[in-house]
């Protein structure tokens, strides 16, 4: 989940953990594996695989960070590496951005980034949100999100920067920025893309109340473009992306560029301080403190 | 009505009359009584009675100043003081705003309190329409408009600015900003109320055309949430903010707060600008001269 | 079309013209006649034809540019004249847009004013676009676009200055900004006007690809307020102008300047180097061989 600026208070917390215990079983299944420790092991299997195909000029990337591609600062890190290396490469025009992993695109920020660790990982672990973000908002491929499978917090923000979504027509799977929902509050820039996607009432409304939308309500929100049957995303997706690619780069990329240069810049000059204001709250004791007992009462739900 | 800008021509006003005999019967009812001059005697019963339901947190705040609610320099600062007590109350989460008097929300500002009256009067109500919108637009509470009749002009401004709208399915009720059908200009803090409700297209044709809605085509536009049948459309309020309880304050409280910040900074940076250019636009002689004629036209017209 | 800051390297240039060759033959249709030379012969018979109603205060400007209505520079002065002689007219209130010309409203900008002509004369032909942008987005009249053909890219800039738009309801009719289609891109006051009319999210989409929508579609995204039979477009646009005529104008003047006073002040305090820009890129050795090269191959395709 996107954590930033809320459980000021103790109460914070207890609306957190009070919650929880009303979520629906796909957010819990989405969340409660983010409490198994990541190891720092660097042989580990790759998070990212990307597949390019030189005569399309389109890549397609899926996550596969077992179980629920946690957005983890190994994952972002990955995944930002291998968006930089095909914005490089000039073949590569089109980006599709999938899920290796069943029932879920991915579940968002990934908590123990934030747990017991130093300001400085904090600020590093933010520093990497913020980039994967600049990195896809302002990306000059065109983008598509193939949405196969739930999709909260930091995984709807992730979506909502590509050119276009479609996501699997399964009542199962929902899509939104939730994080008031666990008692915290997506930061000015989840809302600005969310703005730029569905409007300021709609997104005045789902973020103060943090909706998880199904598909067919993201559809008519526009908070996705379309919907397919689950097996039939990413081939929705290909076609999407060719059309797209009809365009002349040069064009479209300018065009797409002075479109969210406005939301892309507010973060840009403010980045530091973003950072910072991140690391001062979730160092405090007291938010230490409740997600620390927040973690041991997921782990208890677990087992 | 929002009275503001305009009329700033004979025309301006002789527009006004000539619009005024196509209005319907409905508006007629509402605006009439305003004329009957509102005496300032402080025994006179509230205008504003609030139920407050200390075990769900929720205020229901019923206004019953007959015939139709207008919003006199009293009835605001009676209001202002009501929101403001709720506000400071902790056990307090949620208002609903509804009305106690038949077929009327609100009929918006009284003109009376622009007639007639010192500079330094009319200075003061408009401070109190700018302080009634600054303190329900910025509320932290959860606020949902349980709009049981007409809502025109200063009415509706004051249903937007609520979380939520629940409108009485009654045909014969409408709602919008209609101040450019009586001549007049709903100021900048209205407009961008109205553009973060409905958008900008809508916003601008409605505003030109001052369109009235009827309850299915404000749902249709977004000008209202959820339509009721009017016996049940302060049940729904309360079962509304019941869900909207159930997410933890704080995280709501800020994500309100972000969201219309930007709208709220504006009025508040230019709050004594916009003092001043009501004052001096109401004023005018010839304002005036135009204004009495108006009332003196309504009087006839309800004898 | 809109010509402007694409086109940089070769490829834009190649992308264009793969592009062409898959144009509907509508839009063929509209542009392939622009590389007639057309005369400076101010003889010729006048571009602009209007018809002033007295007793409604209504004027029909009915464009007759043969064959496409493009927007050349002596078009566009002859329009700016037109509108600011009724603007400054006080018994003319409203103003409708039409074609004189089958099958297109207007095909956009004209591409013989920026091909081997001085840099003064695209500097010229530039302002003059801004112009009939400025007059048209600002002006104090009720003004109605009465679409009765297709109005790709300048086409639709200019339907989208208006009020209210009334479009043919001729599926082979098509309307948008399609610049990114020809390897271009839409200026930022371009863009502004779509946002304002269609939302951030359309527009986003919109630009890229470049879209052109038929009238159904248009009216579905709100690009079009009306579709009526192509017989009756201009009594439906003379219909709906009086009822905005029922609206005091002072009120209305007001209320439409403040809604569009930002988009247009983004401009007029940018007016000289949004003028250099697009005179440094279109006179530039490289873009002038792309444009000589697309028209020779336009003419070809023509014999």
């Amino acid at each position: 989940m996107a954590l930033r600026a809320a459980l000021r208070s103790r109460s914070g917390l207890s609306g957190l953990l009070s919650q929880w215990s009303s979520c629906s079983s796909d957010i819990r299944m989405c969340v409660s594996p983010l409490l198994v420790p990541q190891q720092r092991n660097y042989s580990t299997p790759p998070k990212i695989r990307v597949e390019f195909d030189q005569s399309t000029g389109v890549a397609v990337m899926h996550m596969q960070s077992p179980p629920v591609n946690s957005l983890s600062l190994d994952f972002l890190t990955e995944l930002c590496i291998s968006v930089e290396k095909l914005e490089m490469d000039k073949s590569c025009r089109g980006l599709i951005i999938t899920s290796a992993q069943p029932k879920v695109f991915s579940a968002g920020l990934d908590i123990t980034e934030m747990y017991g660790k130093s300001p400085e990982h904090c600020g590093a672990f933010w520093r990497s949100v913020q980039e994967m973000w600049l990195k896809l908002y302002g990306s000059n491929m065109v983008t598509v999100a193939a949405i196969n499978g739930s999709s909260p917090a930091g995984g709807c923000l992730m979506a909502m920067t590509c050119d276009y979504r479609i996501m699997a027509d399964n009542p199962r799977y929902n899509i939104g920025l939730n994080e008031t929902q666990l008692g915290i509050v997506a930061p000015f820039w989840f809302m600005d893309t969310m703005k730029n996607t569905v409007g300021q009432r709609t997104t005045e409304m789902a973020l103060q109340l943090g909706l998880l939308y199904k598909p067919a309500d993201a559809l008519k929100i526009g908070l996705v473009d379309q919907l397919e049957p689950e097996d039939q995303v990413i081939a929705a997706a290909t076609q999407t992306i060719s059309r797209w690619l009809a365009i002349p780069d040069h064009a479209r990329q300018i065009t797409k560029s002075m479109m969210r240069k406005k939301t892309i810049d507010k973060l840009t000059s403010n980045r530091e301080s973003d950072i910072q204001y991140f690391v001062n709250f979730i160092t405090k004791d007291s938010i230490q403190k409740s997600l620390g007992g927040y973690m041991e009462m997921l782990k208890k739900r677990k087992a």
